[in-house]
This record gives structure tokens, C-alpha cells and sequence, in this order.
């Protein structure tokens, strides 16, 4: 690994950049590909249907002889969520700390893939040394345990990648972020510094996770006589104790609630990530056996997620919580974009039978603010800066940031997804675009509902289908049966029944005048005329575009 | 109007309480019933492919000969949108203040309904009477000019309605809300307030929009050299008055873009609402004539509704504006819930074009927070309170603060739509339940798209449509043709050859089954085979549920 050749380092991210999710970058010195991250991302509201996205890894499968293995900065899901769907199709090892092996593991179980995928944890400070590159992981904080940025060596320099992160310095658990690490390996010189964009608009410091244990031990004072129900996110185990050391402080048994969340503080557990006292935790079905002043349910649904446990005591269809008018409900989170509305119908319906709800103040985000950034910067010094993760409006705001510190803007680098960029000490630029894309998980389905299907999904959502049937004689084309009209999603037929009568006069005329003129008329002529004459007739009678889907049938 | 007799009021909400929109309340006396806004609410997520939603007003219709008109108070589409179809089906007076006559009267142009409808333009500080009620108007201050509240007069007394309102001291144009009249009616005494919730969970004192005419000052001091784009509210004419002060201020040409903005500037300067100095306004075609540093846009789009104007300027879709570099764009406005995402969406969209994009100072909202809620009830000292406008959380927050200013739990009135509340000085109870529920508005269809049209486009969206259509010779239930399978918006069909030529043999072999075991099936037993082999094998091999309709021609 001599340095100061004159290969250059390829950065090639293959997701993450145009929206939230789906982090994962591929760096490529030579005959070595390393891949960071390899996450998914859930569907945008116009991808009806759809349950989650994963990245188009075609770079990855053009290059396979090249790539050396996956190097996870951290357990959630849009950087590990891919890997099951992606280890199916190429085979490789697996790079992580041991919260994050942990976790992934339990997905590779489901998916029957854990003896088929080596892997290997590796500790913070420690290295791993994969074809040309050495990448050695440094201790981060974020909103779940574990989390870890990455110093990566390569002979034409080092970049540094710090995945999600925030800067705490009294964590919950484990050690603060190793700021001295990072100082260490920016004194002796950083190609490109890669960091989290997601809080750079917001200026200031974020709070410790500590400050939010004091605030369940106010809310645990002050609502004495009531049973407490906090949802939060099913990966923060830090989140989980401190409720749990409230919930002792207090003498309140506590129940954890939701598959996720049962997960996820399982492995937690088993792997020494989670303190819990003797005695604390009991199953939902001994809750019955407590008073409710002296329980306590942690419970997944903090996103106002329908099927999600919170979201179904809310409604009512809760197998085993009933909400009762004395209880308190705290929302231990912030919405995320797009989720403002799921969460408020949830605390509506919480506060008709009679909740008392709590969504503010009991919450810290899990990503560095402004000041947090600066701080990296100033102690990592790179020559290079990449934004990373976040939204277009976040990266910019971080790569304001960097200027202002005093990186020159030619020196910063928007990426899109695709973007090659050529980095060395001497000069970089994105020198080439390769292959990226999204690939649609909809049930057992990978990537078999594209853009034409997702359209038609769209079309029929919007104003429905109208089904126009008809039976020719084979050879005389001679009307045999119909034609009939079928609908969903238009109108109900029963009220309309004189509508669609209508309708279907003015097709048999059209269809007889067509076949009258033309007796070899071509179906594709008759279907032709048939979307015409309902569109027009429809549109003007109801200003709506139902798919129009004529079938022909012979006989 | 001789008080004091043992008659009571009814108080009836017709919509606006569950959700945000759809304000309707008809208030009944004897003989005499007058009805309070008549507003719309947008759709939900889920109702899918709806333009917009109108109250059922079932109740008024059956109580047609009681009903006096419609008392309206302000002009946002919350509270008149209805008007133009519920007009059509009964034909009642309108009472409005002057800008929100003008702005209804543009409505009812639209729909064909100006000449047939009466309607009288009240001032503030007048009365109406209308049967056995006097309704008197008063100023109040909102994000749209000319809103009032309404004193409601009966012979079982006073009923103090506030619409939605704030109290700005300093308002941009016309007075203050008329604090001292609230007192005066107060003094004499108030059976029950009615008041707007929509911030009854904010602590503190709504801004005076005044603030953000310093905030557009400081914006336009700050980017003298580059063009300003600001989206707005089509409705916040004083928003557009100061931002054409700053324009004017600051030697600039004001542009107005996006429909409704243009219709609602142009009543408002119509009646003397807005005052802009000679030769600022100028039309969008003129813009090429002047530096972009000389001039300012005005604009829809402010909730990232994708086909307003800014939103097709950020989409370089607007077939006169280009966004370049050098633009500052201001949104002068906050998302509505449910908008993050869009707005998001387009600001992303506008950074990446190199547009400056502000987002945050630049507004103030138009509803009372905690403090004013409080003033009002401390001027009104009403017996009972009656939460209106906002989803229940907030409605529920106002609950509180009139419960924590000396209102007793019993005299606070939660109600739901269709309610019946009656009131007198003696003793107020919900007393009945009339039946309301939403009209679902698509296209020019108004209700023909009810719940099961809904659920089948809901079921179209998540997973498409497998049609299977074969022809049966008549009598005989010979199989003639088919069966054919079509799909839309379920998987690729050019990709998915083999797996529906499986689904396909699948369904012969069992309708074949069928026919040979009982000739005479009926077709209800054949659909039914259908769907249950199509629903088995297609769950299993994708974990999907499209929709299967099988139809069957004669022959």
C-alpha cells in the first residue's frame, strides 16, 4: 500500500443521494471493490403497492471479480435493509460491529441466508484489511448502539466516511464518539471527508440521549397514578434504557410490545447492549396481574404506522391493550416527513378515549447538527468534502458548511447516484456515470413491477377501469356477444345503471358501423375504436379517464 | 325576542369536527333554522382519486321550509367551498362581509349560480335578522381579510361563534379585532363560545402578520442582486400587500403568478382591499424587460401542490419562468400537515437548480394561540364552551383551557357531527344525533363514488387487476374461447409470459373440471373457481392479492 502513486481512488455511490434511504457506495482502487453500506428505502407515495426499494447492484455484478466484501457503518434499516435481497444474488462477506452483525443476522435467519454469508465483527479502533484497502472503524453515536464511522485506506489517500452520527459525549451506553481518533487520522493528512448531511440545516448542538432519560424521570414524577405507554423507534435500545431505568426507579413492571421492538431488545439483550433488573420486564398477558399506575408498555407505532402495535390500541383492534381514560401516551420521537398525518389521526384516536398525550420534548434526534459538523471537519481537515445522506437540500447545506470553513467549493462535491468520482492528492472529478437505479420489492416480487405497471396502478387508483367484452365469429368478425361493460373503481353500477345503458348504445352502434364498413376490420381497429368512443363519452359526461380495456374474444 | 322561556336552542355541527375542513353548523330555533359556513375539506390519503369532499346535508333538505340561509364568516374554501354545490340543491340567501361576498360571488360564477342566489353584504357591527335569530358581525383579524365572528341572538340566548380568527393589533389593513364589542356582549352575557382551536396546543401569542412585512424588508435589503420568487396563499392578500410594499420599497416589479392567485388579487383590488402604487404590477410577459435583480414573483405553490405554479417552475415544466442560479426563493408560508413531503420535494428541486431557498421567518399563522383563546374567554365569559374547528387533539387542548379559566368539565361540550346539542340557561345536553357524512366530489360526479367504488380503487392501487374472460356456449356451457387471462398493474405481462401461461393451464384444467362434473354449473360457481384457483396460486408463488374478475360471455 505505497502512497503517492498516481492511481486514483473511485467513489461510486450506487444510492442515498437523491432521497432519504438506500445508502450504499461502492470504492474502487484498481482490482479491489469495497461496498459501504447497502440499505433500502421506502416507497414513495406514487409507488402504489410497493413495500420497500432496493438499489440496481449491476455495477456491483459487472465488477463481481473485483468486489471484496460489504463494510456496515450501522445497524438501520436504510443501510442494512438491501442485504438479503442483494446477498441472493452475489455472495460476500459481511463487515460490521457486533451490535450491527447481530441485527443483520437475525435478517439473514428469515431470508435463510446466514450459513450461506460469511461474516466478521469487528471492534472499534480495530481494522480489516480487504484488497487494496484497509478500513479500520471508529467509534460514533447515533440513535442506535454500535454505530461506527469508517477510515478507509487506500494507496492514493484516506477517505473518511461517518456514516449516521451524532456527537454525544455522555452516551447511555458504551463510549462518546472518538473525537480523538478522528483528530489523529486528520493530522496525518485526509483525501475526502463523507459526512451525514441529515440535521445541517439545523444550527446548534444536538442534545444527549441522557437528557431524554431526564425527561421520563419528570414524566414518570408527574403522572404518578396512571399507566405509561411510550412509543419510540424499535432500533433505540439506548431509548428502551432509560425507560426501563425510569420504569425501576419508579417500581413500575415493564412490557415490551411490538414484533420489531421484541426483536430488536432481544438480540439487544443477548448481546450485553441492554441492562434490565431482575424482575423488570413481564409478558403482556401478566399485565392484568399489575395495577396500571405501577406498569409500563414500550410499544412500537411511534410513526403512526397502521399495523403497528400503538396504532391498533388506538383503534381499538389491540388483542390485548385496551386504551383506558387515565392513561398517559408518550410519543418518544419526531415525525418523519411524510408520517405527520399517520401520527396525528393515532393521537386523536388516543385522546377520544380519554389518553392523556405527551409528543413533545421527549426526544433527541440521532444526527449531528451544524455545530457537530464543524466540529468533524475541523478535526478531520480533508481536502475533499462529500455530503452524504440527506436529501439535495441537506447536502447543500452541509457543503455551505464546508465552505464556510474554509474547503474550497471545487473541492466539495454534490454527487448524484451513478456519479464516479476520481480522487487523488493532486485533483478530483467525476470522471465517468455507471448504472444506477431502483428495484421494486412488491410481496415475493424483486423488480418485476416497473415503471409501466406502477403507471397503470396509478391510472386505475385515480378514476378506475371500465371492461369492454365482446365475442366475434372467427373469419365473418360477425358480433356473436356484447358488447358488456364491466367496471371497478368508477362508479357504482347499481346507481348508474342508466349511464353505463347509455354507454353501452353508443358502443354497439360504433362497433356495428365499423364492421359494417370494414367487415376484416382488425381488432386492434375495433379496440381503437372503442377507447375512443368511451373516453370521449365518459370524459364528457364526467370530466374522469377511466382505463379503458376492451377484450375481444373469437369463437 | 323575549328571553327567558323554557325553549331551548339547538346547536347541530354538520361537519369540521372530526377533521380539519367541511365547517357547517346550523343552529335551530322553533321554526327557524340558520346555518354557519359551508365549507369543503380535501381529500384523504386513502380517498383515492377525489377531488374534494362536501357535507351531507341530508338534515337541512328535511328541514328546508325552517331554513333562513347561510351566514358565512370568511372566505376561505374551509368555510364556503360547499356553497356552489349545496346551492344547487336548495336555494338559499347568502350573508357575508364584503371580501367574502366577492370572493363567494367569483365562485358562484363559476358554477352558473350568481344570478339565482340572493345575497346581502353585511358590515361589521350590523345585524341580520333571520327568523327567530339576530346575527350580528364582528371583526376579527385571520390570514385572509374581512373574517368576523358572529353574534348569535335567540330567545334562549346568545351564542358567540368565532370562526377562525386571531387577535392582531397591528393588522396590515382594516382594524383590529373588535376586542371591546366581544366584552360588551360578554358583559350582558354568553350562553356558549364556539371557538377556533386550530393552535389550541401552542403556548403564547400569534405574531402579527405586520412581522413578516419587516421579515420581506430585511429579505429584500439582503438579496438586492437577485431575482425573488415568493409563494404565498392565493388568499393572504395582506401577505401580497406586503410584499408589494417591499417591492415598491425597494424599486421593484411585482408579478403575479398561478390562477387563484390572479382571481383573488383581482377581487380584492376590485374592492379596495389592496393598494398597489402605480406601475409596480406588471404582467409575466413583461418580465423579460427588466433586470431579474429589478423583480420580484409573487406565487401558488407554497404547499408543493404539483400543479401550481412554483411547483412547475421547480420542475422546469413552467412555460415562463425558468429558475436560475441566482434566484432567492422565499416560501411565505408553513405546511400544512400532510404537505412536508412536497414542499420538501420542491425545494430540493429549486437548490438543484442553484436557486437560494428560504423557508423559515417568513410567516405567521393566522389562529389564536393559548393567550389570545384565553382573552377571548375571559372578555365573553361564556356559561358553556364549545370547541369547533381543528382535529380533536386540539380541540381537545381548547377543552382545557377554558376548563383551566374557571369553565366547569360538565359545561364543555366535545361534540361530534350531527350532534344535537340543546342549550338553554338552565342546562345544556346532547340531546339527539342527525345523520351527516362527507359527499365525495370526482370529476363532475357529486356522490356517485361511494365506499365500495373507493375500496375497489384502493385494491386496484395496492396490487392491479388479472381479468379472466372466456366464452360459454349458451345452454350447453361448452368452453368456446377462452379462458384468457389480461393483467393491469399487476406484473410486466412481456416479463411474466411463463408464470401467467401456468395460471392460465391451471384454470383450464379446473374449469374443465367443473363443467365436466356438473354440465349445468352456474356461473356463479364458475367465477367462483375462478377467482379461488387465480387468488391460491397467485398468493403463493408472489404473496399477492390483485383483484381477479372473471367474466363470462354466451354464445
Amino acid at each position: 500500500m505505497k502512497k503517492g502513486n498516481n492511481k486514483k481512488l473511485r467513489i461510486i455511490p450506487l444510492g442515498g443521494l437523491e432521497k432519504i434511504g438506500m445508502n450504499i457506495t461502492a470504492f474502487e482502487y484498481e482490482d479491489s471493490i469495497i461496498v459501504v453500506d447497502c440499505g433500502l428505502a421506502f416507497p414513495e407515495d406514487d409507488m402504489l403497492g410497493i413495500d420497500l426499494v432496493i438499489p440496481d447492484i449491476t455495477y456491483l455484478k459487472d465488477n463481481i471479480q473485483k468486489v471484496k466484501g460489504f463494510v456496515i457503518t450501522h445497524g438501520h434499516e436504510d443501510h442494512i435493509g438491501a442485504l438479503s435481497y442483494v446477498l441472493r444474488e452475489m455472495n460476500l462477506p459481511i463487515y460490521a460491529t457486533k451490535l450491527t452483525m447481530g441485527i443483520i443476522e437475525k435478517k439473514l435467519t428469515e431470508h435463510n441466508l446466514l450459513r450461506s454469508t460469511r461474516r466478521k465483527v469487528v471492534k472499534f479502533g480495530q481494522s480489516i484489511n480487504l484488497g487494496q484497502f484497509r478500513i479500520e472503524f471508529i467509534k460514533t453515536n447515533h440513535s442506535i448502539q454500535d454505530a461506527s464511522a469508517l477510515a478507509i485506506y487506500s494507496p492514493a489517500g484516506t477517505v473518511i466516511h461517518t456514516g449516521d452520527f451524532k456527537v454525544d459525549y455522555t452516551p447511555v451506553f458504551g463510549d462518546a464518539i472518538d473525537l480523538q481518533r478522528f483528530a489523529e487520522i486528520g493530522k496525518k493528512g485526509v483525501l475526502a471527508l463523507m459526512s451525514d448531511s441529515t440535521n445541517a440545516e439545523r444550527p446548534g448542538f444536538t442534545q444527549s440521549e441522557r437528557t431524554v432519560g431526564h425527561t421520563f424521570d419528570h414524566l414518570f414524577a408527574e403522572h404518578k397514578n396512571s399507566r405509561i405507554i411510550i412509543a419510540t423507534f424499535a432500533s433505540n435500545v439506548d431509548r428502551v434504557q432509560q425507560i426501563i431505568n425510569s420504569a425501576y426507579k419508579y417500581d413500575r413492571k415493564v412490557v415490551v410490545e411490538g414484533r420489531s421492538m421484541i426483536n430488536i431488545i432481544s438480540t439487544a439483550q443477548e448481546l450485553g447492549y441492554l441492562n434490565v433488573p431482575e424482575k423488570t420486564l413481564v409478558e403482556i398477558d401478566q399485565l392484568k396481574n399489575y395495577p396500571p399506575e405501577k406498569t409500563v408498555l414500550i410499544t412500537t407505532g411511534s410513526q403512526g404506522e397502521s399495523m403497528a402495535a400503538l396504532s391498533r390500541m388506538a383503534a381499538d383492534i389491540h388483542r390485548k391493550v385496551t386504551i383506558m381514560p387515565n392513561d398517559t401516551v408518550i410519543f418518544s420521537s419526531s415525525p418523519i416527513p411524510g408520517n405527520e398525518k399517520s401520527v396525528s389521526r393515532v393521537i386523536n384516536e388516543l385522546s377520544e378515549k380519554g389518553a392523556h398525550v405527551i409528543f413533545q420534548d421527549a426526544h433527541v434526534s440521532g444526527h449531528a447538527c451544524q455545530e457537530e459538523l464543524k466540529l468533524i471537519y475541523s478535526l478531520v481537515k480533508p481536502k475533499y468534502a462529500i455530503p452524504i445522506h440527506g436529501e439535495y437540500r441537506h447536502r447543500k447545506a452541509n457543503a455551505l458548511l464546508a465552505n464556510s470553513l474554509g474547503i474550497p467549493k471545487d473541492n466539495i462535491f454534490m454527487l448524484h447516484s451513478g456519479d464516479v468520482l476520481e480522487i487523488s492528492n493532486e485533483e478530483a472529478s467525476v470522471v465517468d456515470k455507471v448504472h444506477t437505479g431502483e428495484v421494486l420489492v412488491d410481496g415475493l416480487g424483486v423488480g418485476d413491477v416497473g415503471n409501466i405497471v406502477l403507471r397503470d396502478r396509478q391510472h386505475l387508483a385515480e378514476d378506475g377501469i371500465l371492461i369492454v367484452v365482446m365475442t366475434l365469429e372467427k373469419g365473418t368478425n360477425q358480433l356473436l356477444s356484447g358488447p358488456d361493460i364491466v367496471s371497478r373503481g368508477f362508479v357504482y353500477v347499481r346507481e348508474s345503471e342508466e349511464f353505463l345503458d347509455e354507454a353501452k348504445q353508443l358502443l354497439e352502434d360504433a362497433i356495428e358501423r365499423c364492421l359494417s364498413r370494414q367487415k376484416n376490420a382488425d381488432w386492434s381497429k375495433i379496440k381503437l375504436i372503442v377507447r375512443d368512443t368511451m373516453n370521449e363519452f365518459i370524459w364528457r359526461r364526467t370530466k374522469r379517464r377511466p382505463m379503458i380495456l376492451p377484450i375481444i374474444m373469437d369463437v
